[in-house]
């Protein structure tokens, strides 16, 4: 490997520190009018271009350790509002070259967009809310119990109507908490109120408070009109707590320790500058953005290039476009969030003055046991050989209000790659009134309804197949196919099948489709697997879950096209990473989201060299897998809900020449020890015994001649075998007398 | 709960013992004519009738420990061979009552019925092969590298074709091995031949040879003919050795060791007999057949059940029929088949004369640790609580000559149950001319071809929701559909959806749409969860795999029906445990299967009743879901595949009236340390050090406004807010001083 960045000089790839943070800010807010008022939304690492980059990482992965590495540029995006006075913002992003001290982009957005929510703004909505007199007015509709606060949960506004003006909203869940508890993490979102404050955080004012239906089934949908006297609430309501101090049940005590500890240490190692991650042939560097949370580079195993660049992307609720998933990473806890040897990532991050904010432990790296890898017992000799499937994990977990998001990659020691996605939290609840139920979603306590909703995944994959070339990649789908007839000639026992393939040359959209087992396969264009003949390829499984239910007119459905398919490939252009377009905050359709991508259609490749003119340069293929979960409230769901796990599989498909998990030893391991029954049986010690001797050599039973039998020599051949008389005993203890 | 029955009394359920099999073989053999002998084949227990054994379990829940229980019998069922002289064999089954010391049960079955094979027929086959001189001469068409030897694996030999007469047959798949490496675990299958012998096991004699085709894609299906000259093989084949000693690569060494410590014990018990399994609120028992493998029983949460009977039934390679997964069960070793704190089973199984014979460690269960399993950070304070999912995993192996599979299943303190199966093992291979390559499958190595092929797994599950009552458990389809229009009285934003729910009064079968959300659920008819009104219940997600490719008039789709779709659903009978019918091997066609079940059109619970006339009798639904792995090779599947991972999800649906996982305690793990960056970064010793403090309180990063500022009382509420100056004055850094 050719010689790495010196220690003074960045990365390219590494994530930003807080020094170059600090002397990008200061370079941009020299450009800007002393009358400028800047506020600092979103900063992260402008990545290099990528064709830039791949030849940095050509020269990084040769094995002539002289090789010069290509400068590129160290660059900061800055997503900020520019303010000229009360209320005149302009939203504008810029890049700062740290290098060269110039502003390199620079561009102002119309107020059709809006960059996602800053955390700052939760509170002066809070603020601007409780401060209201109409908010106050609102409330006095209601008689709460004593001691009852109200707490407001910020929520994005969603899309605008089509004849909307384009303020910057911000609307409100209004719930009540149980103030006697003397506990601020007395759980709220059992009680909620049935109005909706909407801020114009462009005149810092409440515009109206939208109040919400508390019908049931048959009910109408509007709210009903406000009575003289304040309404009565919560008066059968269940507390929901889940803070331990507050539980309305004893915590369980039999759930004993599982300790997993690593004595001679992790096998993955940090190097140098914190981004560079080596475990188990497996080679990358972790960046983190405000937006994209933890994202993967220049992901190779043994040297070999497989992605390029491996991100989530966005959701069908916005909570990266509108929320900014990176931003609302947790700081993880030690024994808490991951177990084991635990390496945390801490980031650098802006406040609104787009002072460098550093934090902590918003990525954690552990490895894991995840059960048997392979195994194969030979029937004959009775020897097992079993070894263990090994996972790196690096998962960061975001909260956005009541609700969370695990989202990991997963690597294991055969060469797969996981992304999985958990999801946890408190379910978005609206008030019902008692005793009703509805169509729309589950009473998951009385009076508090969960509404049936959608959670729809994006993530971008960027592969690089054995090769950072741009013209190499190709995305083929393939799949199994029922053949037509049982015909003597091709298909003669009526048991064939035929596996298709479509090359994709051009931008598409694809969906899951099981019954013919569609898989997605990328694949290096030139190299040949030498055992098999085959493209060296890695494959996907797209899951069939649920698309988008909502209506194709709805709003919804307009700015989330992405929802609506599995799978999109298009063609790369450097800063795409967004299946929804950058600015999807109250945006009404999509701009500059997967749909758009595959519209303008790229063609990718080198026939799409040809066939594309212009500027005839190599494109590359980009694939956005998406998945999800409609989700239709369990009341098991209540008040925190158990994680739901979902996983998008990738697999080396022929890139290897033979299983590359062979060389995993099948070591013992030494700390296991044996639970016996609370009542030994009567075969208890014999069962000790047996297993001790065992654990040195496992013997198959699928024999299953009994314990005075040891065939070893089973089907050892006509030319070596040994001992056959004892079959030949026991055959004729069967056969041998009567025939 | 109800006493226990007494030691010298197994309970109704618990597995044989060899005193009673023993006792059970001799009334069996006693009950034939001296001249007869008798060949075994599978011995388990005949569990009691359902109707009467539910009587039972309802006593022994009851909480009045005085209750009496009824006193069931003690049965076993035996699957034999009456031999009347050589070669007159007939197919019989037996029930014997060891109370009664009766036989009260027998039935002797025409030649169509063929028992699974014994594993004492594998040493004959090859004995026979081996011995015949048809073998001989057609491995001289062949010339072997000096010192290789043959290796002949035994096949069942698949359905007959309709015109075919009805011996028992067996084939097998002839293999070369190494004899050279002095090692009986070198690799055969490396090393295929293309011939194929096929044994008349009546007549004690191979009947033919075939010879397979070794063309490639654009050759004819039929083998070339003999040529004058040895045809000389594996000239320029690898080996495909996974035994470390004889690897081809040094074992990797950088896989340091992962332990799982129970410093303070198990968190499961295995009560009295053995069979009695209790962990957190979880409570069954496990049985054991040389057919199915482990078998879960009563399975009971927190008292109440949830499940009559769980088990796998089929696969459509009839590997339960054929063969037997649990007589294929694998002698697990500790420390290699699972981590940490294990219990092992032993069971009795019967060798060919009926003797018992003890398997030992073929089930292991154990629990492990599955990441977070229900988490929330309250972004006002900071404060985030977070649980672990843990699950206790009851796992057996099975060795099928080349091929393994881990059957899993796996109970959850969420209260989820996980059926898991794992591919692994060696893929089947064939002959094939070198340099060729195939459209019917993979090249993994020079001169071996992968075929394409699938695995289509069934699983039995008796619900029994919430009570045992026959007729009170219900299974409906729940689908979500989008709605058809924008409607301002129903779907104002186009955004709402509709569930529907699909009773199933009568037996069915149905298949998995995933495109509307379609699950499964097992519900009670009567009760009802306290909090949403619905009836409590199980949901199961059927996953979207393909289904069986064969063609319909083959005779692999006659054999296995079940595999055509993802659900049937059928009136109970007991003893009806088999997806594809009792007697796969060279069945024609299913007998008795899922698809006969359906065909006779039970009608199911009270309305069924009503309905059904007849004996009036209650019916309650049986499941069978059916999920595969259309495996198409990868070289990576070489010479041992990596595991191929499925589950299937059943959760519980308003069975509880809120989280049960709510009570598990958000406890720190205390061995978990903390891994730096191999070179410290700058920040790396403040990190240690913030972390360290974190471990008391994560604080989530997600206000996002920097270390200066500790926004706990962000949203507090407009009443009891605190610190809210603190707020201010970072509003104000912002917008306070121009606006």
């Amino acid at each position: 490997m050719a010689s790495v960045s010196s220690p003074a000089r960045p990365h390219p790839l590494q994530r930003l520190n807080d020094g170059e943070i600090l002397k990008a800010k200061d370079i941009l807010a020299k450009s800007h009018d002393s009358g400028e008022r800047l506020l600092f939304r979103f900063t992260y690492l402008e990545e290099p271009k990528r064709e830039d980059m791949v030849k940095y990482l050509a020269a990084e992965h040769q094995d002539d350790k002289t090789a010069t590495l290509p400068t590129l540029p160290r660059m900061v995006k800055f997503v900020y509002d520019v303010i000229k006075g009360p209320g005149e913002h302009t939203l504008a992003d810029a890049v700062v070259d740290i290098d060269s001290g110039k502003v390199v982009h620079t561009q102002t957005h119309p107020t059709e967009s809006q960059a996602g929510y800053a955390p700052f703004e939760f509170a002066q909505f809070q603020e601007t809310c409780t401060n209201s007199d109409m908010f106050k007015e609102a409330l006095k509709e209601f008689e709460l119990p004593p001691n009852f606060t109200i707490t407001i949960d910020p929520w994005p506004y969603g899309g605008l109507d089509p004849d909307e003006n384009i303020p910057r909203y911000m609307q409100g869940l209004v719930f009540a908490r149980d103030a006697s508890k003397d506990n601020l993490d007395a759980n709220h979102y059992g009680y909620p109120l049935p109005i909706i404050p909407v801020m114009d955080f462009n005149k810092k004012e409440l515009i109206r408070i939208d109040r919400l239906a508390t019908g049931g089934k048959g009910d109408p949908l509007e709210p009903a009109a406000a009575s003289d006297t304040p309404k009565k609430l919560f008066a059968n309501h269940k507390s929901a707590e889940y803070v331990p101090e507050l539980l309305d049940r004893p915590l369980r005590t039999d759930m004993k320790p599982i300790n997993i500890t690593q004595p001679e240490g992790a096998s993955f190692t940090v190097a140098e500058d914190s981004s560079l991650v080596s475990w188990q042939k497996w080679r990358f560097r972790i960046g983190f953005s405000p937006r994209e949370g933890a994202v993967l580079h220049d992901l190779c195993y043994d040297g070999r290039p497989v992605f390029y660049r491996v991100s989530f992307s966005e959701m069908c609720a916005f909570d990266f476009g509108d929320g900014g998933a990176g931003r609302s990473a947790n700081n993880l806890g030690l024994g808490c969030d991951c177990l084991g040897a635990i390496h945390y990532l801490d980031v650098w991050d802006t406040d609104p003055e787009g002072l460098p904010t550093l934090s902590k432990n918003v990525v954690c790296l552990h490895e894991q046991d995840a059960g048997i890898g392979w195994k194969h017992t030979n029937f004959r000799t009775g020897r097992a050989v079993v070894t263990r499937l090994r996972e790196l994990v690096v998962q960061f977990v975001i909260t956005l209000a009541n609700y969370e998001y695990i989202f990991a990659y997963k690597l294991d020691n055969a060469g797969n790659v996981t992304l999985e996605t958990r999801a946890t939290g408190i379910v978005s609840v609206v008030a019902i009134d008692e005793g009703k139920t509805s169509a729309y979603g589950n009473i998951v306590s009385p009076g508090v309804l969960a509404q049936n909703h959608q959670h729809i995944f994006a993530a971008r994959l960027d592969p690089a197949i054995d090769s950072y070339d741009a013209g190499e990649t190709a995305v083929v789908l393939e799949e199994s196919h029922p053949m037509p007839a049982v015909d003597p000639l091709t298909n003669p026992f009526g048991n064939g099948y035929e596996v298709r393939r479509t090359p994709l040359e051009k931008s598409a959209f694809a969906d899951a489709e099981p019954k013919l087992n569609r898989v997605v396969r990328f694949e290096n264009r030139t190299r040949k697997n030498e055992i098999s003949g085959k493209n060296v390829g890695y494959k996907m499984t797209p899951s069939a879950t649920q698309l988008m239910l909502a209506h194709p007119d709805s709003t919804q459905a307009r700015r989330a096209p992405f929802a609506q398919h599995h799978l999109w490939v298009t063609g790369h252009r450097d800063g795409e990473l967004w299946a929804a377009g950058e600015f999807t905050n109250q945006s009404r359709g999509e701009v500059g989201g997967v749909k758009a991508m595959v519209e303008r259609g790229d063609w990718f490749g080198r026939e799409g060299r040809r066939l594309m003119g212009g500027d005839g340069k190599l494109s590359t293929p980009v694939a956005w897998v998406v998945w999800g979960l409609t989700h239709n409230p369990r009341v098991e769901d209540w008040p925190v809900m158990p994680v739901e796990i979902h996983q998008v599989h990738i697999r080396p498909a022929d890139f290897f020449t033979s299983n590359p998990a062979l060389d995993v030893p099948s070591t013992k391991n030494e700390t296991s020890v044996l639970v016996s029954s609370s009542s030994p049986c009567c075969d208890a010690k014999e069962q000790k015994k047996t297993t001790d001797s065992q654990q040195e050599d496992p013997v198959s039973h699928m024999q299953g001649s009994g314990p005075d039998v040891k065939p070893k020599d089973i089907g050892s051949g006509s030319k070596d075998g040994k001992d056959k008389k004892r079959f030949t005993t026991l055959l004729s203890g069967v056969f041998g007398k009567k025939e």
